[in-house]
């Protein structure tokens, strides 16, 4: 991420920390650290002042990596436990805020004296903070989500990559399957295949053959694909940080009616729910398009969500479901998947991509193959 | 795993429970559900209760996977949040404790009145189980944590399973690494090898060619092996949810001097700590051996640790650091991974799985091909 688009992310959380009245934020969860830092490694937290200056902490394992990826970071490179070091550095700030903020009344007279932590912390890490920070503690919920869950420029351009490699990878793994080969293997090639374009996966492979795939988290296993057979495979490219997400089913042979059927009505399905995306929709309106139209079809309705955003992270809000609050935004991006899973019989699930924008949405992963009959 | 492994590790919880004086556990983290339930699915919380009794609380996509992976357990299909089934959950427990449990006069006349958490549940859904369960909370540190730290036979055939697989794909893939290939691409390949081999990489593969290899976690980029380069591989097989964590370096063409030189020390200082490794023996003496071997060849040391254990998660307690407390236990596995990081120049790490035993230790990633010159 440029230095720019940084700066904007955290000016955001500064107004944001003067809105709450908190003289600076302890950041924890990794996603958010990356979102408020570039910085890409583990085991690294983040503290933003009010006065808009990032500092990361970080370990020996990290300190070249985080010198390469946070030019608008003062990067401190801890020897003792993260929540020593975090206490140390929150305790230094006091002398630093008041020469550099002299317009800042509050921050001359005492500063640091409330710090947020991030409600996604740990209760043993709360505590290790609380006994190593002299100041007023306030949890703060979603400060950074908030801001995470309407994409700017650079990120949805690196999501839009991700998908584009995510397609590519299908593209060049399909004509390697052959009947033999395991669920296990298959989600490997993909993998590879991710790779060799310049990106990784971006969660666990899902791979389900025949009647595996009722299961829609599947995990890969030795499971070898026959003759005839069907295959679902869930996958995602991550580049830059970002993620896509795509779900695909393929039938190897002549597929049996009740899975064509199935295929159909979940095509149907998710074309109805994507029909409704657009700026300023009620959530539940797009999830109930979609199970409406499994309903009408008599057949199984899932039950998961229809969608959810990504980005940073897999599983991002807000999510789409019946129990949804809230309208789609502009420049949120979503994942729409209806399925119909029939335990012992069959799974199918389409997956794609979408970008909410003011008119209705860009399909982001249009470039995928979905053509279920091809093998 | 086996239902007498988990009713022995559920009895364990139950007595730790009786001496903490609680009626039962609610269990966030996702290793320690895998390991009181034998789930191996996500979003998913375990309630263990004084009585022994196990409840997995998960949702419709998991709910087969459950039943096929939990035959010790009582399966809960939530369809509402999860701290919300958590707390219907506990408010049923009560009749169905008062009539299990008559000799336990507690139970019978109040039960279900303190409600352990543990401690590394965020703050967020402490927060929600608050709202949600009628009754005192108390946190808890390590219940689980402490049992896992010690394998059992189960886990250390799993854990030996996992390094052969490791080993063979390896051996697998060290004759297709040709100059040209990217960091990233030799991470899928080794990845699919696993995955051929009926298991999945434990944690993000590390491959790093070169000076990139200074970074102890570097992650792998589009960049090219040359025709004279240095490889470094940090990668891990996970069987039947059991990792393995193994580093090992590789030189294409004639190596420097230099690197010749980092890698023999780092080879002694490796083998000096193994040596130290036995039950009772002080773990900052295990670490102290490494870095007293690498000083005195007057190369820098290593900033992260000697070693940790590792299982279900890939980084476990206890930790082999300058600052470790306690000594190690017979049936513990460790790594033992000392490096040596020249920025701009080199990385050197040699990584293997051992497990503790009364006389010694036993490595288990001795079937891991490690001969530095063979490209």
């Amino acid at each position: 991420m440029t230095t720019n688009i940084i700066k904007k992310r955290t000016d955001a959380i500064r107004r944001l920390l003067d809105k709450k009245k908190m003289d600076c934020l302890i950041v924890t969860k990794p996603a958010n650290v990356t979102y408020v830092t570039g910085f890409m490694g583990d085991d690294s937290w983040a503290v933003i002042t009010r006065q808009g200056r990032t500092y990361l902490v970080t370990d020996s394992r990290y300190t070249e990596q985080a010198q390469a990826e946070c030019p608008n970071c003062r990067i401190i490179r801890r020897k003792q436990p993260i929540t020593e070091a975090i206490g140390r550095l929150i305790k230094k700030l006091k002398p630093v805020l008041s020469k550099a903020c002299t317009e800042q009344r509050r921050s001359v007279e005492g500063s640091v004296q409330i710090v947020g932590v991030e409600s996604s912390t740990s209760l043993a890490d709360f505590a290790a903070i609380r006994k190593n920070v002299a100041a007023r503690l306030k949890t703060v919920a979603d400060v950074i989500e908030s801001l995470r869950s309407s994409k700017d420029a650079a990120e949805i351009a690196a999501i839009t990559t991700a998908a584009s490699i995510a397609a590519e990878a299908l593209k060049q793994t399909i004509p390697q399957i052959k009947p033999g080969i395991s669920e296990s293997e298959l989600a490997g090639m993909l993998d590879l295949e991710i790779r060799k374009l310049g990106a990784k996966n971006g969660f666990d492979t899902i791979v389900a053959f025949g009647p595996n795939a009722s299961r829609p988290h599947h995990q890969p296993t030795t499971r070898k694909l026959r003759q005839i057979d069907t295959i679902l495979v869930d996958f995602g490219a991550k580049y830059k940080g970002y993620c896509c997400d795509i779900t695909r089913c393929f039938a190897v042979g002549r597929p049996t009616a009740l899975y064509k059927r199935a295929y159909d009505v979940v095509e149907l399905a998710q074309a109805a729910a994507i029909k409704k995306v657009k700026a300023g929709v009620k959530m539940v309106k797009v999830d109930a398009a979609a199970r409406d139209v499994i309903c009408t079809g008599d057949l199984p309705v899932y039950g998961h969500g229809t969608g959810h955003s990504f980005g940073l992270e897999i599983h991002e809000s807000p999510f789409v479901k019946p129990e949804s609050k809230g309208r789609l935004k502009a420049g949120q991006v979503l994942t729409i998947e209806p399925g119909i899973y029939m335990p012992g019989k069959l799974g199918v699930r389409i997956e794609d991509d979408i970008l909410v924008t003011q008119t209705g949405c860009r399909i982001l992963t249009r470039c995928c193959p979905r053509s279920p009959w091809l093998l």
